[in-house]
């Protein structure tokens, strides 16, 4: 799309007004739903496991969030921000994590400590949006500040992999993946890479190990690699015997936390950082044995890396392994639905002494997406709609509306001026499972009219012509108005 | 607080940097629960109402959100607004409506008609934060767009009668108010008052009638009036005879809405204004009749204004009556906790077409902050927590933490590295019903001691010296591991 420079006082009118910026997309009924259902599960994970709910304002100050995002070749890009009143610069939050550090070091004497929170809520990236990729999204997130042990970030992927099954991934269809960022540091060192420009090429080439396979890698970590479009990303530089030596870590991923551990303790050699490296991950793998965390739930991967610059010591992310079919038949891979690991030193920015943190963030947009298209989530019944047969006084309507809501009945009399073809079309567009006439005729008969709206077009589909249509009425009955609530609470009972 | 310019780029460190923003301030526990409380009572009845759910973007396009604001002496003022990467001005929106209107314009034509939805979520106003009055805080919305009948206006008064009760104000604790425009108008056509200054004026100083009485407003619609600090407000120089017509109008509201709509047929006079007026209210009464709310549910009130400029007939205010007293034993009034009413020419801005609306605002940040001072909204309890006797390896507490929560019981073992008594300390300011300890003692004899913490402080009240409490272990006992989770659930229970 072509930017056009405007002149924000230029008049505007009629449809070119209303017009949303791109990357806020409005959301409907059935994905609200889902997002809302993924937080409750989520958090009512987090709940049982002792997080505490914490919520903190949409805006903080520029320096106090810090620029910890991926893309730090752009340093100030990816945030929304904005001078205060008083001059001070402000930005949206671009995460959770770095609120809870600032609100941590505020009220660090008065917490419990550790202090344990969770928080579900919008953050917001200033990014260039794309299909599938929002300005606004979803996390929510459990962080335990405070907490040095290894077991704490057991803790965190044991209940990652909860959260998970909780959103109704099974056996198999994710994983939560940890490596250690000791283990990259005591690789990158290994090969001697120093400068961080180096290390960052390294990493970053790792991170694409899932998407442009082993092959494409080792060309990120050597020489550099042409894309299909002829774009060339310079490398590392590295040999060959060093490239050998970044992929048999990148590699070393076995079935079992065991095995990997095995594999990494002959992958990493000696030294220090090696060494508390393959400790930590020790510990987390006894740590995960006391949660009964089964090893498919939970994996050393060490190709796992995490963009986020403020990780000190293990990582995590979650992926799901699920193929989701949308509702075009089409397959879609949701890949990593969270992430996490620990931070020692963000709340130290403001403290000056250092506080052990540790914490996840799952991607509720994302998961909602994936069990919303696979139909994974049950859809909501509309409400029972009363048609409004007289347009000069609908208290009829109104009435019967009232009696069924009274009896705790989802319903809505009509609210529009139309006849009755576009009230019947709106009953069926709302997914109405009732739609409910009351006429002259019904009232001087003490009856309602009821309309099956299922079992109507179930009929319908049966029947041929318009005429055999209007006669047979399919899914309509009368009911004598004081069994109108009994009669269409059957129906909307079956219906659901 | 005096203001302090500050170079966005200077280094910060310690408590200097760990602040917020004034205006958006942290939410704990009590208050997210009250207001998440608060949010699912009222969009429960918006649902059974027939409504449906839809969310926007938290950011708009400026000119599409308009500036609809009651300051609108500072046009500028009271929205968060940046220029976007295409240089387009866009706003965080400052309610729920407005966001509202462009999305109905925008997807109008596929839409079912009348479009019935309801929102709930944050809206942010860039204003001067004090007492009680922040930046940001959540609104909980339904509108109907599309709908020309007053039994449209009267449905949203009437439900948000239903709200107020869900939300747990009971009979006479609150009251929605109900004026409409029309009869503002004619008011105003009747004293002369024809320019916008004029009217803005009066206007301005009927809203105050509940703040300033009587005699305040009189002086406002007169000659002007000075306050206790010595400032003068300039008055709208109404002479004796308009200000009695004025005063006569705002004071015709009567406990019954038949006996209101009396006392304003002798107050507005007659004229095309007034008589439309009294028609629109007329409906109104009757469609509350059907709805069978209340007389002291919804009254007519001649004095409710609405500051938002997009209204243009029925306009409505709900006021929480009851008196809530915080903590502290102070009276905190909260007043009003709502409003609404009917914006006709909202999404005419987009369309060109006049589309009829009508809608209902609930401040969720003020109700629950009603309902959680005055204690009606239930605390929930901490985690049972499962004290770490052996720092060098928390397996055990891990385990008994495991087997808790597989028993649905929400645990945690202690995840920080202190020794007993700051881990007892930590259990309590949590509020756990229970702690957990499991020592090498416990595990020689195949048992856990269970300590009642409510129970045990109820015991150490009556108990004198430390030795006594020593001895004593008020609230504490063993039990066989394999009754852990029988013992500590009924002890859960009773304390919920």
């Amino acid at each position: 799309m072509a930017k056009k420079k405007q002149d924000p006082d230029a008049p505007k009118s009629g449809k070119d007004l209303a017009r949303k910026p791109r990357g806020f997309p409005d959301r409907r009924e059935a994905l609200i739903h889902a997002q809302a259902e993924m937080i409750d599960r989520v958090t009512s994970v987090y709940r049982r496991w002792g997080f505490e709910a914490l919520d903190t304002g949409a805006w903080e100050y520029a320096d106090a969030l810090g620029k910890f995002l991926p893309d730090d070749d752009r340093p100030n890009a990816g945030v929304f921000s904005m001078q205060d009143d008083d001059e001070q610069w402000v930005s949206l939050r671009y995460d959770l994590t770095a609120p809870l550090a600032r609100f941590a070091a505020e009220n660090w004497q008065t917490l419990p400590k550790p202090f344990r929170r969770y928080a579900a809520g919008p953050v917001w990236r200033n990014e260039k949006p794309g299909p599938g990729r929002f300005r606004e999204f979803l996390q929510c997130d459990a962080d335990t500040v405070g907490a040095a042990g290894a077991h704490a970030d057991a803790e965190m992927v044991a209940m990652a992999a909860e959260a998970m099954r909780a959103a109704g991934a099974g056996d198999g269809e994710f994983a939560v993946r940890v490596n250690t960022r000791r283990l990259l540091n005591a690789v990158l060192e290994g090969v001697g890479a120093n400068s961080d420009t180096a290390r960052l090429t390294i990493l970053r080439a790792l991170d694409k190990l899932d998407r442009l396979g082993e092959e494409g890698v080792k060309l990120l970590l050597g020489p550099g690699r042409e894309d299909e479009s002829g774009d060339f990303t310079k490398g590392a530089g590295l040999g060959t015997s060093e490239i050998d030596r970044v992929m048999a870590f990148a590699k070393a991923g076995r079935p079992t936390r065991g095995e990997t551990l095995e594999a990494l303790g002959r992958a990493v050699g000696t030294g220090e950082e090696a060494e508390a490296g393959l400790a930590e991950l020790t510990a987390i793998a006894r740590g995960l044995e006391a949660f009964n965390c089964p090893d498919t739930d939970v994996l050393f991967d060490p190709s796992v890396v995490r963009g986020l610059e403020y990780y000190t010591g293990p990582v995590f992310e979650a992926e799901l392994l699920r193929e989701t079919v949308d509702e075009d038949g089409n397959t879609v891979r949701i890949g990593s639905v969270g992430g996490g690991g620990r931070y020692d030193d963000l709340v130290a920015r403001f403290t000056g002494e250092k506080v052990p943190a540790t914490g996840f963030s799952v991607g509720i947009s994302r998961l909602a997406t994936a069990f919303a298209i696979s139909g994974d989530i049950e859809t909501l019944n509309g409400p029972v709609v009363i048609l409004n047969m007289n347009r000069d006084d609908p208290t009829e309507a109104l009435k019967l509306a009232t009696e069924l809501r009274a009896a705790g009945i989802r319903a809505e009399a009509y609210m529009g001026s139309s006849g009755m073809r576009p009230q019947m079309k709106y009953a069926d567009r709302r997914g109405a499972p009732v739609a409910v006439m009351v006429g002259e005729d019904e009232i001087a008969k003490g009856v309602v009219t009821i309309k099956d709206l299922k079992e109507g077009a179930k009929q319908a589909a049966a029947i041929k012509s318009n005429e055999e249509y209007r006669e047979a009425r399919p899914g309509q009955f009368e009911a004598p108005r004081s069994e109108m609530v009994a009669r269409i609470r059957e129906i909307v009972e079956a219906s659901e």
